[in-house]
């Protein structure tokens, strides 16, 4: 169930190790390889990196307003890191994640989530740093399960998190960002829910219902998956539980009892964040969470599903010893955040093609028109040359078909002479000048 | 040499595994995990992602101003793509990669190189592409070597390549922008050199000489290592590949005479970039170069290396089946890039922290603070609130020794009151305003 070696024994070698005798061209003509990526992975051809990319900034320049930094790690980590929190993750690790172990004797995994990384690296300079910190990134996290099933094995998800403070205007503060970056996509309130919960708050009052703590874990679990099954189904789970049909009622009423005004829930209102829901049955899947827990759900029913999650976990560094480091943060992936925008149709077509074109009239001309190019790119503007053989006609077709904004013709009058000509290739409006002139435009 | 497995059988479990049936805090008190990264691999901080985030954002900018779009892939790969180019290729799979088979016995590689990635994504589009195409990427590269070699397990390389044309314009456009960015990051020509070569040529001088195809390959690799072997070690083993003391003479006197004035030679100059020598010993490592290759090396005898390095492969997409399509690229690691900045001291120290800091007179300020620094955040600026229970004076030099440029004190008479003080904690200034005043006066 879990990665398993290559080792340099014949035996265990892929059938691809017979071609390796033969020459290279003899190997081309035998077998051509397959041009498609790895299996549950996705190639970013230029139109959808551009999106990602969009998606990247746009979360990148709201977590700087809100003052935080950016950091990063490895991919690899030691998968310690996910085991030590108890037998079932350890289960998870297993069977869930891509591990291995190096020759060095070492257990290594792809990360599959980006908090057990950061809280590595607070405790790290727990002495040194001056808390409370603000830390993003976007890391690609793997999980290891049958492509076959739909789901992706690596995606990418910007994390962000406050670290040494266990203020709940933190955990205001949190929220206030995962909400801004959807109003920072051009999203409105009515598009996205917040839910919200409070695993302390989930305690007391289990307790008072006289519910122990390992039913309370278990219970936990079953409100996971409580929007998934049917109420029947839900209440045998939970009788099963309890074993104790009177105190599954009495934990049904409690739970449908979501009218809760938290200091959270009032500070998100005074901030004008008004599309909040407390929801008793909340759950979130990881078990370090201690506090607040919330996730925004899509509004619109043809993409019923959590946007982002996150939550408030403060006993996290102590697997590092030393004085916890408590922490409050959100994931959010890129899948999620592509198929909200298209959802609300809030996803700008990308252009990636040059602002300008230049484009010899034949390949004679092709190194005159890297000169020609070279001050516009010294200033910024993305230019390219069109090196190809077409006719001067199919270039400039080419470059307004893929969005350029202008192009420079360059023949023999254009090297000899002084005056260029810029053409707008919306408008068709042409612009004469030297090539300063022409570069002042554009770019000055 | 290579991975081995974990499994679920008992005796391949890391000792970590007694762990796991202990609850939680047990595990916590009997063995506190590190806080350093997997052995190889680095941890960007926020100072030191700061500086990551700038070096790749002016590659990228670099790259955009010469037309080139961004593309992207998993660090996942079939570990085919790189074994599949002869036998000695799939030596070094397996010993200097990251390989493994996964439960659907597929053979999965960690990219040690992005060409190949690149060449398997242009290939699977040969048909619907408009060549030429100019694609830009960062990614991370893994190595599987012995990390007490001081190497990196994993690097992060700027690759740039220009796919569809074999024009000589082309080898010129790419190395502009190699030469380029090294501009836009502050460098002049004295701080670098140029060294350029074509395998092309190269064959036709030694075929001149009578050596075999064979022997070329051979000496190809040793030259690889010419700067790193006395003379003297360097004949000895250029006898032993040519076994003919005059031939080897020969091969000498045509190396060392680099002389060649080329048209990517004469285009450089002409394009104003003079800091390029020709040399015939250049050899770059890999075996899929057919014409031009290039280095550019740090001329500082203090960090004599390469910086960047690449060439032209005009067979590579052959692998896959159909059309050749011809490439020219290059790769530029983050390493050597930020020791080429700080040898030149041209690495501006990144500052990380909030432009403002909302600084509450006490935390029961905290959720008023949030609602003022709101509307800077949403106008982009980076604004945080000091949610700390420290006093104000700490808040303030807080502020201040992280170099944020501005503070706004929040006390009960900011709450009630209209007006606010902004402070200026450069110059000590203040300024009063309201908050929309305020708000326009920072980001208007």
């Amino acid at each position: 169930m879990i990665p398993h070696q290559t080792v340099a024994r014949p035996q265990a070698m892929h059938s691809v190790a017979s071609l390796a005798p033969l020459p290279y061209n003899q190997a081309i003509m035998n077998k051509p390889l397959p041009t498609g990526p790895y299996k549950g992975v996705r190639d970013f051809y230029p139109e959808d990196m551009a999106i990602e990319q969009y998606i990247f900034d746009v979360w990148s320049q709201t977590a700087e307003s809100f003052g935080f930094e950016q950091y990063g790690a490895s991919v690899l980590e030691p998968s310690e890191l996910y085991k030590a929190k108890g037998a079932e993750n350890e289960e998870m690790v297993n069977e869930q994640t891509y591990t291995f172990v190096d020759r060095g004797d070492r257990e290594v995994t792809l990360r599959p989530e980006m908090t057990p990384t950061a809280a590595r690296m607070i405790a790290g300079r727990a002495k040194e740093l001056s808390f409370p910190v603000r830390w993003y990134a976007t890391p690609n996290l793997f999980r290891y399960e049958r492509a076959q099933r739909g789901r992706l094995r690596e995606h990418w998800q910007w994390n962000c998190d406050i670290f040494g403070t266990n203020d709940y205007t933190a955990d205001i503060e949190i929220i206030a960002l995962a909400y801004q970056t959807l109003l920072n996509f051009g999203a409105d309130q009515s598009m996205f829910q917040i839910r919200l919960n409070d695993r302390a708050l989930m305690t007391r009052l289990y307790h008072a219902l006289g519910v122990a703590d390992e039913q309370i874990t278990a219970i936990t679990r079953l409100n996971d998956r409580r929007n998934k099954i049917s109420s029947e189904d839900y209440r045998a789970a939970l009788n099963e539980i309890t074993n104790d049909e009177a105190l599954s009622e009495q934990i049904i009423l409690m739970l449908d009892n979501s009218d809760e005004q938290t200091d959270v829930m009032t500070g998100l209102a005074e901030l004008g964040i008004d599309n909040v829901v407390f929801d008793k049955s909340l759950a979130r899947g990881f078990d370090y969470y201690t506090g607040t827990i919330f996730e925004i759900f899509d509004t619109d029913p043809a993409n019923n599903r959590s946007l982002l999650g996150g939550g408030r976990y403060d006993n996290l560094t102590s697997l590092f010893g030393g004085t916890p480091v408590p922490g409050i943060g959100f994931g959010m992936g890129d899948v999620g955040m592509r198929n909200f925008l298209e959802t609300h149709d809030l996803l700008i077509e990308p252009i990636t093609a040059p602002t300008l074109m230049i484009l010899p009239m034949s390949i004679e001309q092709n190194l005159a028109a890297q000169k020609i190019a070279l001050p516009f790119r010294v200033a910024g503007l993305s230019t390219a040359v069109d090196m190809s053989d077409r006719k001067l006609g199919k270039k400039l077709s080419a470059a307004s078909d893929h969005l350029s904004e202008y192009a420079i013709v360059v023949g023999e009058n254009e090297i000899d002479g002084d005056s260029l000509t810029l053409k707008n290739l919306t408008t068709g409006e042409e612009t004469a000048g030297t090539l300063d002139q022409l570069v002042e435009k554009l770019t000055g």
